[in-house]
């Protein structure tokens, strides 16, 4: 699994002020930390309310790019925000998000293919998240046959099952899982997966804990990314380990620096 | 998954003096603790080179029987001493364990029958143990088969994986793992699972990380089981975790609290 680092975002008050002032010293700080603890991605989103979120994007994106080279996750749901941004990408990215709504995979299927971005793809619908499991998987397939009539391959496709809080949805825990699993049967090759790994410990006490069990559970079941705090030294230990128990990375004594150090 | 208190062993120092000394009040506390850190039962070895392991797994069974409830695991590769735990076992308990050898399974299975003891059935042979997951499900099958002939029924049985260390056999991680899930397969109702925990870190650094990363992605694959560390609160933790991210137990802000009091 590897990590797209979630703190360029307009929701966490140095961001949304950084974006005030235009202070592209913050958005650079935080490109650059991320990247140095093991970041993959970095998700750029302008944050909730924004009145100008395609202007937004772009300099988000042009200040990211001046302190790293890592491949940006564009994230909204203003899909004109997304396509500003992907102008100005300077290396292939990653599309978040579109759901399985013909209008909206109308809109975003197309940019993907002309960009050659990736795309997170969302288990759900007009009517909502379903529970359980098949009907997620129901909806991946959907958004992947779409996909491939725009002749997007599956495995540039990340579908998100999509996490609910265990303190809320608790029933959705093992269906996540279930929906992770099946994910891989649907087409050779098959779609990747991600989630957004804070919303499963959203108004729990112990979120970290909670964040760094479910991505190890997750990975267990074949999870790809992540949306995470790259920062977190105790999430990426953990995923550093997991990596080594599922033999992706070589186990040495020092495994978890190494993961960091990409 | 369910902690089997590691700690009454002769293989640790402090058991190994206890026993010479016929100290038993050592053996008390570490019943004592572990069963106030959330074990579920007690591992009871007399260690490696014991010269009187029939007499001394008897006594540490009274012992343990002073100062705590819980059942036991009679771990022993001397069937005779095993027995002599038996017999003055207050209630039903686990026999550790017997591998997928004819002759050994001939005089496990008998005395489970007899003594209405659940069984940890190892995924070895004479042969030793495989690498990949379909031939450890095969030992597991003959393992199970061959209980149904003394009506055993698969769920009084654990089959263990056998996990190897991390640093030699790596290997072998996604292997247990592809076991794990499909020995639910096996019957109907399926047999439980174990591992031996800290088997998997042995000789690496990191060995409190490793094992609570391999127990929590286990645990996503089923594992009912393990023979731990219950005094490991970070363990512990994860593992209280995990239980609510798999809904078995229900949410509540202190449910870290609430695994270790049972």
């Amino acid at each position: 699994m590897i990590i797209i680092g979630e703190r360029i975002n307009g929701m966490f008050r140095d961001i949304a002020k950084a974006i005030r002032e235009e202070n592209g010293a913050v958005i650079q700080d935080w490109a650059r930390k991320q990247e140095e603890r093991g970041a993959r991605y970095l998700d750029i989103n302008v944050g909730p309310g924004s009145t100008e979120p395609v202007r937004v994007m772009k300099w988000l994106v042009e200040e990211t790019q001046k302190a790293s080279d890592l491949p940006l996750c564009l994230d909204s749901t203003n899909y004109d925000a997304i396509e500003a941004g992907l102008k100005v990408c300077k290396q292939p990215a990653m599309i978040n998000s579109v759901p399985a709504e013909a209008a909206k995979m109308e809109r975003v299927f197309p940019m993907a293919a002309e960009y050659g971005a990736e795309v997170i793809c969302l288990a759900m619908s007009e009517e909502g998240i379903p529970k359980d499991a098949d009907s997620r998987v129901a909806l991946a397939m959907e958004l992947v046959a779409t996909a491939d009539a725009y002749n997007l391959s599956p495995d540039t496709l990340y579908i998100d099952p999509l996490v609910l809080p265990c303190n809320v949805a608790q029933d959705h825990g093992p269906e996540v899982m279930e929906t992770l699993r099946q994910i891989k049967l649907i087409s050779d090759p098959p779609p990747k997966t991600v989630v957004g790994l804070s919303n499963v410990s959203q108004g729990t006490k112990n979120r970290e804990l909670i964040n760094r069990v479910f991505a190890v559970m997750a990975m267990g079941n074949g999870l790809d990314a992540a949306i995470a705090d790259a920062c977190d030294e105790e999430l990426m230990a953990a995923v550093a380990t997991a990596r080594i128990l599922l033999n992706i990375d070589i186990y040495c004594d020092s495994y978890v620096d190494v993961f960091m150090k990409g």
